[in-house]
Parts: C-alpha cells; sequence; structure tokens
C-alpha cells in the first residue's frame, strides 16, 4: 500500500449511498456524498453510481487517486464472502452472488476491502467515535432494524464464515413476537423503529389513552418511532411507557452481550438515540440488573458520536487495518485481546 | 519458562479437586488424582490440599518438580482477577479475595496461571478435545449450573474485566423462570440438571401422567436430571418431553451465540450429554430454526471429548499458552480471529 494521506469510505445503504474521503490519520471526512441507493435499477447500476461519487468527492478535493489515496473500503449489508468480495445475498438490495468490490474497485484502479456496514459502523466509532481508545467494544444500531458490531483487541470480530455480530436477532423471549427473520422474540421484533411503531399502535388498539393518535390525525398507519419520541417530548404518559419498554428489552441484549464479551464501552446508534437519557438511563437500569457486577462496572454505555459518518469513517479504517496501516492514532487499540 | 516435559493442572471445583499431570504436548493426563474440595475447612486446608496431592502426582510419577515440571495451571470459579491470582468472590467455597494462585504455588515453588474453571474446561476440548484443530469454539457446560467459554483464534476470550463468557445467564425469556443468580428468564433456570428437575416436578404436580414418581417411590424432591433421563430411556412421554424442550432451550441460547460468534464448533459438556443424540438432534433442530444460515451451516455442535479431564488438560493448557509455549501440536489454533 502507498503512504498516500487519504483513504475513500463507501456505505451501502438500503436508502442511501454515502461515501466519503477520510483522512489516513482519521477524523471527519474531507468530503461526503450522499445519494437514494435506489436499489432497483439493478446492482451493477448502483456501483456505477458509487464509482461516479467517489471520482467526484476526489475531483472536488483535488486528490489524485494514483498519487493521494491508499484504497477503498466498502461496507454493505450481508451475509457477504470477504475474501472474495462478494455480497452473497441482501434482501433489502437484492443481490446474489454481487462482485461489489471489485465492480468498485477496478474502475478506480484502487485496492479494496469489503466488510459489513454495521462492522464498519462500529469500527468508525471505536476508530474515532464513542470508543477511542479501548480493545473491547458492542456496538449496537437501533434502527429499520437491529444491528451491530463486536470489536476484540481492536479487531472486527468476524467469526468463521464472516456471520458473526448478528446482535438484533438475539432471541430475547423464546416465545415472543415474531421477527421478519422468521424467528420468535429477537431483539429487533421489540426494539427497531417499525416495532416500536406497532408496539405503540398495538397499545392503542387495545384502548391506551394517548395523544398518539391526534399527532397523526386518527391515521394509526403514519405513527412511526418519531412520532412516539415526540409524544414522550409533549408529555404523553402512554408514549413514554412505551420508549421504557423498549429500553428495557435492549437492556435485556445488551447485559447478554457484556455477559459474553465483557467489553469496555458499549456504543448504541442509530435513530433511538435521540431520545437521549430517557432511553439510556433505565436501559442502563436494567442491564445492571441483569448482568453480573463485575462486567458492569468494567462498561460505558454511550451513544454514538460519528452519526452518520460513522459507517463511512469505519470502512476506511478496516481498510487501513486490513493493510496493517491503522497506526498513526496515539492511543493504543491494535494488540491482541 | 524451562523446556520441562509436564505441566501441572488443577480444577477446583464446589464439590471435587481435581488434579494431573499433563504432558507438555497435551493428552490425558499421566497421573490424575480427585478429592472432596470440603470447602467448609476454610480456603487455606483447600489450596494445602491441592498442594499435597500435586506432590503425590508428581512423586507417583517420578517427576521431579525442578526438573520436569513447566508450571501449574489453575481452574476455579469466578470472578477472579486473573492478573494478580485471586478468587474475587465465589459463592460455592465462600471464598472473598483469596489468593489461590500463590497459595498453591509457593509451596512447590514453581511459576503459575489462574483461570476461571469453565475457561478451563472450554479450552481444553479446544486443544485436546472436540474442538481440535478449530479457530473458533464455544464450550457450553450443563451440570448443577451452567457455564462456558468462547476461546476465538485459539484465545479465551476473557474480556475487560474477566468477567467475559458467562453462557448460562444470557436472558432467553425475558419475563422468565427466576435464576438463582437473581435474574428471571436465564438459560441456566430453564436447563441447568436442578432446573431439568423442577420442571419435571412442576409437570408432575400440574397432573401430567409419568413413570417418575415410581421411579422415586413417589418422593417427588429425589428428582433428578438423572432420574428424568432414565425415564426417558424407559420409553416416558412426559420425561420425552422435559428432555425435548430442554433441548430447545439450550438451542434458543446456541442460536444467539453462533449468531454473535460464528463458531467452528459448539461443544455441550456435563451431565447433560448423557442424553446423547435424543438431546442433540432437537437442539440441532431448534439451531437451525432460529440461527442464520451462514453461520449455522458453518458450526459444528458436538459433544465434549474429554469427560473429567477437561478441566485439568485445559487449565494445563493455558499455562503453556500464557507462556507462549502451546506449539507443539500439528495442527493450526493459535493464529488470530
Amino acid at each position: 500500500m502507498t503512504e498516500a494521506g487519504w483513504v475513500l469510505g463507501v456505505d451501502i445503504g438500503g436508502t442511501n449511498l454515502s461515501v466519503g474521503l477520510v483522512p489516513r490519520s482519521g477524523g471527519a471526512p474531507a468530503r461526503r456524498l450522499v445519494r437514494p441507493t435506489d436499489a432497483s435499477r439493478g446492482g451493477e447500476a448502483v456501483t456505477d453510481t458509487v464509482v461516479d461519487l467517489l471520482r467526484k468527492v476526489m475531483d472536488e478535493a483535488g486528490v489524485d487517486p494514483e498519487r493521494d489515496v491508499a484504497g477503498i473500503g466498502i461496507g454493505c449489508p450481508g451475509p457477504l464472502d470477504r475474501a472474495s468480495g462478494l455480497v452473497l445475498t441482501t434482501p433489502n438490495l437484492g443481490w446474489k452472488n454481487f462482485p461489489v468490490r471489485d465492480l468498485i474497485a477496478e474502475p478506480l484502479g484502487l485496492p479494496a476491502v469489503l466488510d459489513n456496514d454495521a462492522n464498519c459502523a462500529t469500527y468508525g466509532e471505536w476508530w474515532m467515535g464513542a470508543g477511542r481508545g479501548v480493545q473491547t467494544l458492542v456496538g449496537l444500531t437501533v434502527g429499520t432494524g437491529v444491528g451491530g458490531g463486536i470489536v476484540l483487541g481492536g479487531k472486527v470480530l468476524h467469526g468463521a464464515s464472516d456471520a458473526a455480530g448478528e446482535l438484533g436477532h438475539m432471541t430475547i423471549n423464546y416465545g415472543g413476537r415474531r421477527c421478519k427473520c422468521g424467528n420468535y422474540g429477537c431483539l429487533e421484533a421489540y426494539a427497531s423503529g417499525p416495532n416500536i411503531a406497532s408496539r405503540a399502535v398495538e397499545g392503542i388498539e387495545a384502548g391506551e389513552p394517548s395523544s398518539l393518535p391526534d399527532l397523526v390525525e386518527g391515521d394509526l398507519g403514519r405513527i412511526t418511532a418519531e412520532t412516539v419520541f415526540e409524544a414522550v417530548l409533549a408529555g404523553d404518559a402512554f408514549a413514554s411507557g412505551v420508549l421504557l419498554e423498549t429500553a428495557r428489552y435492549l437492556g435485556v441484549g445488551l447485559a447478554n452481550l457484556i455477559n459474553l464479551v465483557n467489553p469496555e464501552v458499549v456504543v448504541i446508534a442509530g435513530g433511538v438515540t435521540r431520545a437521549g437519557d430517557a432511553l439510556l438511563d433505565p436501559l442502563r437500569a436494567e442491564v445492571r440488573r441483569r448482568a453480573f457486577l463485575p462486567a458492569v462496572s468494567a462498561c460505558r454505555i454511550m451513544a454514538a458520536q460519528l452519526g452518520a459518518d460513522a459507517g463511512v469513517i469505519g470502512a476506511a479504517g478496516i481498510f487501513l487495518a486490513h493493510h496493517g496501516a491503522l497506526g498513526e492514532r496515539s492511543d493504543p487499540g491494535s494488540a491482541g485481546p
């Protein structure tokens, strides 16, 4: 790898494509561009757009790919085959055995590394966000789904077949709510944005008094997690109860992770963090109720710090780490577990 | 560390003390001795017994501590402080901040390493048992309690404060059965030996027809997990149902672990494995129902192979690994994750 000062980061999501030019020493992207994914166009149209966006950020920054750019980190929903750069299958994008890495790397003539999008966001928070300087970190992203990643000794845990870190599909109630993955009682089936909304709607339909129907002019189908948080801020007791339950479900899942992994930091990202301490305080209380004291005492539970940049920054960091070049920052973080 | 050919392994349990003389290259202990722990005598009486037993196995084998023994690996229930060799607290033994490592090592003049007993048993199965040659392994021991350990890249996962790997206290049903740890819905609250027995008794008291009461002459308090397995072998449909549920609960917990860690092998140890495929087949089916295909496909779920030797062998292996001397076996297993 060259000693070039920049790395390209790519975050391919079901809704948006996000790319950025990340300094090799980390930190906020010098340039970042976001476009709708529009996956219905087909995979090659999507990777063509990514290539165009990457050329554009380099042009705008006056950066020469050959001289100034070390390579590309690409985050993409999985399951993946990292070694061959393939997306094996991904429901949101409709891809099957799709060579996403090479379709982006080859037109630009740059080396590239592919990893899971949730791993990239977690790694970004470890490298440059809420988890700077720690050895062991769990990242949990709560949005349309619940995903995450595990960093041990400064390395993403990939497992035997690149499938580790499926935090959202941990069963917390074996006979519980049906999850869109087909299983019952997954953390995601309780705590994802759409499931927060569903639980609110179910409560209202069961006769709970709430201001929520007024906020959506009686059209309960328009209730989202965002609407629930609005109602909490407006003092709605029922909505506060829904948020409190969400915190407890997330606390159950995190207590499990803390008992298993014993991390120094848990970073919570995604839309749900907008609820702030109204979510984090009862979540921490539930973790203390459920996990063992030595593990709880060692762990800080924090909101993410990088926001929408985490995936792009983390993808760039994973590229550098893969090439043994993540050495510039001053705090330790790459020793073994 | 000397190039001596032997390592002492110690497994301190609530019921028994087990020590052995393990060849540096691994394999069955050349000598093994077991004595009741009798923890009520106090900690120093227990460590005195361990020292006597260790002297005895060396004497019997004609082994000289100074010339022939590299050191001692000690497995003990936790939580522990490995670096200082302390048991912080352990309900079964009644110890608090007890310097178990040095009380064993100093009288013998040998270096020693302390680790959690469940980690040692898991490491033993990885080093010399069902998990030989793999990188990533989860061990689950189902006995009086449910414990375990996680091996990643040939290293035990210890986490930030030596508290990782508490597999038995994973919540699988957040509003479920009370666990002796104080939490609700832990895997252990369903699947440990005493809880298998409790669930059977509850069913009988609720009027389920079964031969179990006859097996204990009507004294339901005498029903153990062993009695339930006996009844299964004798064709008792109710007992078979209790065993099937046990398999499913364990399957829920293992599916969570497989989704999180993506191991190559899961090793199940402890009394419950006596039920054989009657347990393992429905357990594997539940895992397939709940975990993601790429993770399930990469994972073999196996019964342990070392039996009661696992803890002693694993403790010896952990001593060697700690001193960077676990290099003699021919298959790979010590590279990073």
